[in-house]
Formats: C-alpha cells, structure tokens, sequence
C-alpha cells in the first residue's frame, strides 16, 4: 500500500493529511497556525501535525516518498523558499530545507491556490477523464483565485507568481481593486464583489425585500443574499444575480479564449449555488466563446474537494496524471 | 551543416525558407496562395515553393529532417489536419499527410500565428536569453493577434484553439468586435481598433491637425496618423495615443498577471514606433503588474523577425530550445 501525505499552512490553521493510493483521506491533524509567530514556530508545529497525521494513519514517515507543503504567498518550488507570504509575515523563508531536516524526508512545496488546483485536477473534478490535461480551478472567496494546470503540470511562470486570474481587467476603469487597478474580475466575480453588488442595490432599491433577508441590516448581508433573494422573487435580488452571472461569464469566456482549457471547475462559498449558478453561466460562454464553431474545449463544473482540496493537491505535489 | 526548412502559408503569399544552423535565412521562396483555389493545388503549390527555396539554398530535400508548416486557422499538429481556416475555405484537410508524400518527408504543421510565436522565442526577440521559457508574442495588426510559448512550448489548449489574447474582454458593454463579444482587447488595442479611435476623434475635433495629416480624409487615417499627430504637436493625436496605450497596457498587464512571462514581444505596424510605444507601456505595466512587489518577471519588448518569423518558426517547429 502507497500513501501519501500533505500539510496545508494557511492563516489560521494547519492542516495535514494521510492519501491513500485512491487519493482519499485516511486520517487528518491540524493545530492554529496563531501567526503572528517566528517561522521555525510554525513550521515545527507544521512538523508535528505531519507526524500526528502519519500516526492517525498508522504510518511510518519512511513510508511516504515525500511530504507535500502548500503555502500562501509566493513559493519557490525549486529551492523551498517562500519568498514572502504577506499574512504569515514570512520573507525569504527556507521552509523545504528545515522540513525535511526537521521530518526526515524530501519536501514538495508550492503555493496553496496552486496546491488546490493540483487537487482539483487530480483527485476532484478532473479526476474523472483521462482526457483532462489543461484545468483551471477558479475560487470565489473574498478575491478570486485561479490555479492552472497546463498540459497536466501546475504553471505559475518563471517568477512563480502567475495565476492571477482575478486581476485581468475586464471593466476598464471600473470598480477599484484591492491590488490599486480597477475593474479587475475580482472586484465583481468575488464573494466581495457580490456583497459590494448586492448593497450597492439595497440602497437604492429600499422596498426590496433583499432588507428582509438582511434583517434591516447591510452589515448582514452576504454571498448568498441577492440569491436568496431571487429566489424569494424578488427583482433586485435577480437583476443583482443576473449581473453578478454576467461578470463572471466575461472572466470564464476571457479564460477559455486564452487557454481553451479542458475543463474549469469553480469552487469557494458562492459555487454551492451549483446549477443556479452554472445553468446561465454554461449559456454565456457557449455565446461568446471565439471557438464555438469550431471543436468546443472548455466544460464547466463545480469543484469537489472543497477545503480539503489544498492538503490532498499538496500531498500529490509528486504524482503525475496517469 | 544542418539545414531547416519552413513554409508559411498566408492568404495572399505562400513563403518558403531554408535556413542554417544559426537560424539564418539562406535562401527563399514565394508563390501567390491565390485562393479560393482546392486546397490540393494550394498544396501543390506549397510543395513546388520548398523545393525552390531547397534548390536556391543549394540542399536536396533529404538533407532536412522534416519541413515545417505554418497554416492559418485551426490546426492539429498531431494529426496534421487543417479542421478549418476560414480565409482558405479550408475544412478537414489533411495537409500533413499531403505533403508529407509529396516532398517525402516527415512535416510538422501549426497554425501560423503559433509559428510565427515561435520563430520569436527561438530566433528573434527570445533568443538572447537562456532564461526565456515562457513567452507571449503580441501582433498588433488588423486584430490582435497572440502566441503562447509555455515552458518552452507552444501552448494551444486541448483544442488547438487557444491563445486568442484578442479576444479579452477589458471593457465589459464596450466596441462591438468582431467575435461578436463587446470590449475585446482587440477591438482597443488593433491597429484597426487604433484607425477607429483616430476618426471618432477627428469627427468631434474639427479643428485638429489630423484632418490635414490625413489630406481631408477619414479613408485616409491609418495606424500612424495619430502618432504622426501627437509628433506634430497636435492634442487630439495625443490624446488618441495615450487612450491607445492605456488600452494596449490593460491586456498586457492582464497577461502579465496570468502568465508571468519571462518576455512579451510586440510585433505588427504599430510597433514600429518603438520606444513611442514601449516607454509609456512600461511605466502603466509597471506600475499595475500584480508582482510589482515580489521578482517581476515579465519584460516588454518589440519583435525582430518582422515578417519572416512565421516561415523562420514553421522552419524549427522541431527544434526545442536549448
């Protein structure tokens, strides 16, 4: 039996992961990531919910090739280091070599958006299909993150901070970006980006029954508000909902104009909206995607791993699609 | 010595190249392509122009390992079927196979732009540096034209119908284009995106130096008129130019943020301005680059093959960068 074993550091916690050979989760840790704290804090503690989880498992560490890591920031895959990882205050940090010293065997490291896609793409919804070899992974969060896979291997180009599909702009002039553009797809195809939408037609729609649902309040309002709101039948909730589709539809049809991927699956808070969401999306894209007439590449999907994705893509980090 | 040949199939000229181990042109060829004609006396015709440029270059066929073809529209280089080039009236052609029995030797086909990217990455604007692996060529001519170098490798999607960079929406609701979508980046940053931007602002400046630059004409304007303009001190030029920047930096930064490319190379009419062009370019990109912070890998710069780099790129689809 072959397992396989991953550490997802985010911001708030640390989690680690036992895969067995059909990529499923045999035994889990995690410990707070409580950052601020030194490097060698976190990453000892990183170290230490690897071996708890190889424990769970009922595994020797020696029977895993090697230990996948991914970690926010910007992550050299080639050396080990992050080079800096703004919400953990990391710079220049020489994460694969103190892991492996620390653990005892090679270390796999790369971004966690990238990670996750890695996730996606192996053991989630490109898991499927032998035929799946370029896959993009889309989150909707509080930004909008993007993870490629191209020709089965994760791309992040020479500087190893590509990726960012959330900053293309596709209003120019439009809305201001956290990263100082504006109308980047985030500022409209995020979480944020819909809450911002959804209060924005509040306040100017008062008798919407969108206040209802926020309880009088716009500091209640969230992702889900203008769809419940649709539902509900009500108009602004929908054109809100119809505009927010819109938005993302242009981001989608950019990338599949760009990559003529095999496949994009969507993940994060606002994807459980499932074909609510997909259903009109599916439509704009097959309008406006430049190779329409000819062979269609791009399906759309929801992704399946959930949170789960980063840990089980890190723990992949060195298997290739079959 | 080692030889390369290459032929690039357009809609008005078939080009054929042979050239040396340096990458070189040595001698050449060209027959008039024109269409509409069946597509086996194109072919035909495509044969008859290598065997030319073989004998001018002083080489017998033999002496090559395999001739490279660059041919418009939707291209499969594993099969070498030409699915469909619009302006060939080309569908399902087996061009490959068709050549391959007419010259007797193996042919390695691709759509031309992709070539022509190529050409740029091996011979041309990436070919200083060992340290260039992913590379966008930009054409800037009737459309938008885009070439994905990826890893060292042109990057076509499962469907070989990628890299329409063009067809980026950055101005969701903007120009109407021809794909169909409104706001494509080729729409703003054409040259005929540019000649459109020219006229719109003449007709609401009457009083503008344009007008005597174009001798009282709106058929007159071309991709250098608002430049000729802006260099002869005239506002409304000016201003035509800055908007055309502005529009031109916003695709490029969104490739920038998703790519992270080592280079981009600009080629076509309008980047025969140079500096003009590339100095304001390189301030907004700068600036806007998502990894401003981090390593900033991507570098701007204008092309050197010109016209040659698809028939140079068709020459060495089976060279890979050393």
């Amino acid at each position: 039996m072959r397992y396989y074993l991953g550490i997802d550091l985010g911001g708030t916690n640390i989690a680690a992961a036992v895969l067995d050979e059909s990529y499923r989760i045999v035994a889990s840790a995690s410990k707070k990531t409580a950052c601020p704290r030194p490097a060698e804090a976190i990453m000892d503690d990183m170290a230490e919910t690897a071996r708890e989880a190889a424990q769970k498992a009922g595994i020797r560490l020696e029977e895993v090739e090697y230990i996948g890591v991914g970690c926010p920031g910007s992550v050299n895959p080639d050396t080990g280091v992050v080079q800096y990882a703004n919400n953990l205050d990391f710079y220049g940090v020489p994460m694969g070599e103190y892991l492996s010293r620390r653990l005892g065997r090679p270390i796999r490291i790369e971004n966690d958006a990238n990670a996750a896609a890695y996730g996606e793409f192996l053991a989630g919804a490109g898991a499927g299909s032998k035929e799946i070899h370029n896959f993009v992974a889309i989150t909707l969060g509080t930004g909008v993150g993007g993870g490629l896979i191209l020709g089965g291997r994760i791309y992040s180009g020479g500087n190893h901070a590509g990726g960012e599909l959330g900053h293309m702009v596709i209003q120019a002039g439009g809305r201001p970006c956290t990263c100082g553009r504006r109308g980047c797809w985030e500022a409209y195809a995020s979480a944020t980006g819909l809450i911002e939408s959804t209060k924005e037609a509040m306040r100017t729609n008062p008798a919407s029954q969108l206040w209802k649902l926020a309880e009088g309040e716009l500091g209640n309002v969230n992702g889900r508000t203008a769809f419940d709101g649709m539902r509900a039948g009500d108009e602004t909730g929908r054109q809100v909902v119809r505009e927010y589709i819109e938005a993302l539809a242009t981001g989608l049809t950019n990338i599949i104009n760009i990559f003529q991927p095999d496949l994009i699956s969507l993940a994060g808070g606002i994807s459980k909206e499932g074909d609510t969401l997909l259903t009109p999306l599916k439509e704009i894209v097959d309008r406006e995607d430049y190779a329409r007439f000819g062979s269609h590449g791009a399906h759309l999907t929801i992704a399946k791993l959930g949170n789960d994705a980063g840990v089980i893509g890190a723990a992949l980090l060195g298997v290739a699609k079959e």
